[in-house]
């Protein structure tokens, strides 16, 4: 594949020579996971008021019992997610690009009576997110000023779903048929 | 978008009912995190042999120090990768997806000579993978069967770069113009 494409722009940052050794900085830290493709959440918390971040680091870790992980670093609603005892984890997909842009954004976080509502440990629940998982966080891990956050997941909720949200390169994308790699056995 | 989607299918899993409580089975959680997409890593290790295991859990935690975090569960492979001081992180894009398939299938794992390569630590390098992350593990935390990994992010080596690589529901989708969602402010 030789078309332009929305990494296409990789060629002109630092380090274009393959393989050669790269002094870690956190610049090319960032820019190396700048281009790691990633699901995008929503985690909610009541520390003690509703509180909220959007997250590209959640991850599955056990299915027995279910546990999940995620990651959160700087700012005072990092911090109040971070420790609180029950958390909910909310799975974006397409048709809330919006909501999540919004979200992301400083300022503009909110919990609208109707398209919010309070699980029974009182975190906001997006009603209509594909899918909403209510966690015990079971372990926190300080990783430089950042914090890394296992949970055991106690209740699923399931919405509506539309076509796979995906964060790349400071852009969203969705997966479609169109998107699909085909494989070699299905010719 | 009302197009038939990758995700289409969702409509025949079971809780078709949206936000209604579900009971927590691993099963059900299985099929939320199945449902969310996640970028492609190879993670090496030399322990004391080579060996490797493909990762969807990747994801950054911080960045002052870089470092970042990722799971494994079950099998003798995941067990020396997390048992291992040092591991090289790969992060693999859609001209990779035949390396990665391979990969993951049990038996195939290889690192031929002029394709791997081995870092000053003994971890097989793939050498034209879009990053490798040479890593020393900081935290191991169990998590039911499965360990959750932190690691500190010692060198980074760049090779080329093709269109980014995205796994979701037992499928790979590479991500292009195509699949950009255009920001409502450009119009």
């Amino acid at each position: 594949m030789t078309a332009p494409t929305a990494s296409a722009a990789d060629s002109t940052l630092p380090g274009a020579e393959p393989q050669h050794p790269l002094h870690v900085t956190n610049e090319l830290f960032r820019i190396a996971f700048r281009h790691h493709p990633a699901g995008v959440a929503i985690v909610t918390a009541a520390n003690p008021d509703p509180v909220g971040i959007t997250a590209s680091s959640v991850a599955s870790v056990s299915a027995d019992p279910p546990a999940l992980s995620f990651s959160v670093s700087g700012g005072r609603s990092a911090g109040r997610v971070a420790e609180a005892d029950t958390v909910v984890v909310h799975l974006m997909d397409a048709a809330h690009v919006d909501t999540v842009t919004a979200y992301a954004t400083t300022g503009t976080e909110r919990f609208a009576e109707g398209t919010w509502e309070p699980a029974v440990t009182g975190e906001p629940v997006l009603k209509d997110a594909p899918w909403a998982l209510r966690c015990k966080v079971i372990e926190r891990v300080p990783v430089g000023s950042s914090i890394l956050v296992a949970a055991e997941v106690l209740e699923i909720l399931r919405g509506e779903h539309s076509e796979p949200l995906v964060y790349h390169n400071r852009a969203f994308h969705r997966l479609t048929e169109t998107s699909l790699i085909q494989s070699r056995d299905a010719g």
